[in-house]
């Protein structure tokens, strides 16, 4: 059975290598892969967001252990997820919030039972302690209801949703890629609403027509296309958008349509 | 089966998560290892140099997936290569051609059967949509010709070679690795023929003699020798050539024969 | 049966991709779990704690590869420990020594028997040549002894120890993590021994009493806590202490007693 890992663990300290010994001591034939370790530190919306853009593609029953817990020791819950297709483990923070939009949620379990953490349960590091063992036991076949009382709320953050007029959609930035690549949460079926002569306005700066590759543009000017995960995306060809516009998550960005 | 990955892909944003979950999806029992995922975003030459110097170290049979596209969606061709040890699955943009040099290539397949490709093909991912899944359904044992036609040419691309006279060759930088050591393409065997006593020169500043290990060097000085890839390499012992030299990618390096 | 990694190589170039081949290349079946490969260059201290805080979480029998080895190719010998619960194989260079302070040492081996190296062992990479070879053998079943002769010394290296007065405790930093939060040389016993109401001070600035967790504290401000590690931390919530601080590894750091 796969665990996936989505952390902000970094990739330097012993952490990430603690949490996956305290998984193969109890599994020593998981599967462990790993998404990412490099969400930045305590930034539950943009663990949230990778999480959204990678869990889909993995088989039917993997289960996505999720660790960025800025309020790790406090009040915050310790969950499991159960869908028709995934297992989610993790913090209630909001964490898994917008994934879940998209399953079908058969039951939320608070994870109470001890006998399924590591043996001594630290206050700083429950991916080591809790989350990594739990996902573990999970992988042996031990059922969702045996960890915990199920319960019914969870916690919910939101992207934030573009407002739509009748010839504009205005958005706004939410995610730029390490190749520099700007997404917006336009998504891609309301842009394409728009025609392919819609244009695109950040920072002031129009670019005219949706492209469907990069290459399509000329090399070293920007472009707009959908993404690969269905969102409105600004780039450059061959170049850094992120760069070149000078951009940040939380920038608006407009969707107008042509004339 | 082993599938490796060499990707520019980054290790923060989704992108090589969605990768393996797509692989993982058709063959869950597929051994992933990473390569690396931090070619510089576009650099095939660097892309096809880290290749070049992993490879050939994995087992007979293993699946090499190499996703360095810049033109993806584009003119470039998806392919396959099998040699008479390994399969190279990737753009056909001279990522594999510094590779290829050194197998016997048995046939290339242009891989155009959409079966093996995921049901929706994005214009601007085929790392995730057509490259994980081929490698996959190679894994699971489907034969190379079933993937599309036979082609005959692939694209290549050349590390710049060194020009060699009587008594001195000119050569260049070709990499500068982690640890700051510079790497050229004056091969070992052509520099080891001048002898132990021959001289380096980068930036004005000879070296003198090989060295054979960086410890043989006083702590804090330059020197030379045939690195662990058969290249000559200018490091510093306990500290970092690149830096110490202010060196980059393209610099020329002079080798002399002594007297 | 497992072989964690640990090393100065990077995630960038080709190193620990080779070194994970020459692994599989002997034992295709082998699990091999990163732990980290970014460590400082060369720098063993670092190592050896990022080691110490991670190995003893996984399964017993576990073998640990570590590679941080400056003085590679010279008069360092390359070695095996066999522990009641695991096996180490690297360079005798005190990478092991925080570890083994811990562990009930069965034998130590001089790794000799070129027949478990890489046919062709270079003077620069042992970690490709000797030690993932080596590693991979020994999970194979090949008994510690088959790999060259017991010895009986090993390189030590040592951690500062805090010096402990009646009412005060003079510790150091020893690490600072991803987070910045800032790891003390003072074990967590010794710490708690001073009562709850205890001071800790960093540059003349003091932290009044113990926390449990970050979030204990008000947000963006300093705390001191026992890490999830037993050792004495200071922190912000949500914040970065080592940047706060301004705080260096060998900064000094006082623990007091109060009123």
């Amino acid at each position: 059975m796969l665990i996936t890992l989505t952390t902000d663990f970094g990739l330097k300290d012993p952490y990430q290598g603690a949490m996956k010994g305290a998984i193969l001591s109890v599994n020593p034939d998981a599967g462990i892969v790993d998404i990412t370790h490099l969400v930045s530190p305590g930034e539950v919306i943009e663990g949230a967001f990778v999480l959204l853009e990678s869990y889909g593609f993995f088989p039917k029953g993997t289960i996505h252990a999720g660790v960025v817990d800025p309020g790790v020791g406090g009040k915050r819950r310790p969950i499991l997820v159960e869908t028709e297709k995934f297992f989610f483990v993790g913090p209630d923070n909001g964490l898994f919030s917008l994934v879940l939009r998209n399953e079908k949620v058969k039951r939320v379990v608070h994870l109470t039972k001890d006998k399924y953490f590591r043996s001594e349960v630290s206050k700083t590091f429950h991916g080591r302690d809790i989350f990594g063992p739990v996902a573990a036991h999970l992988s042996l076949g031990v059922s969702p209801v045996e960890f915990g009382a199920e319960i019914t709320d969870i916690r919910e953050i939101s992207l934030p949703g573009p407002s739509r007029g009748n010839r504009v959609i205005a958005g706004e930035v939410i995610y730029i890629d390490s190749f520099g690549n700007i997404i917006t949460n336009i998504n891609g079926g309301d842009a394409l609403s728009f025609g392919p002569d819609a244009c695109v306005e950040l920072h002031g700066i129009g670019i005219e027509g949706l492209k469907r590759t990069y290459s399509e543009a000329v090399t070293g000017s920007a472009l707009a296309l959908i993404s690969s995960f269905d969102f409105l995306e600004i780039a450059v060809n061959a170049g850094n958008a992120g760069k070149t516009f000078n951009a940040s998550v939380g920038d608006k960005v407009l969707l107008r349509a042509k004339g």
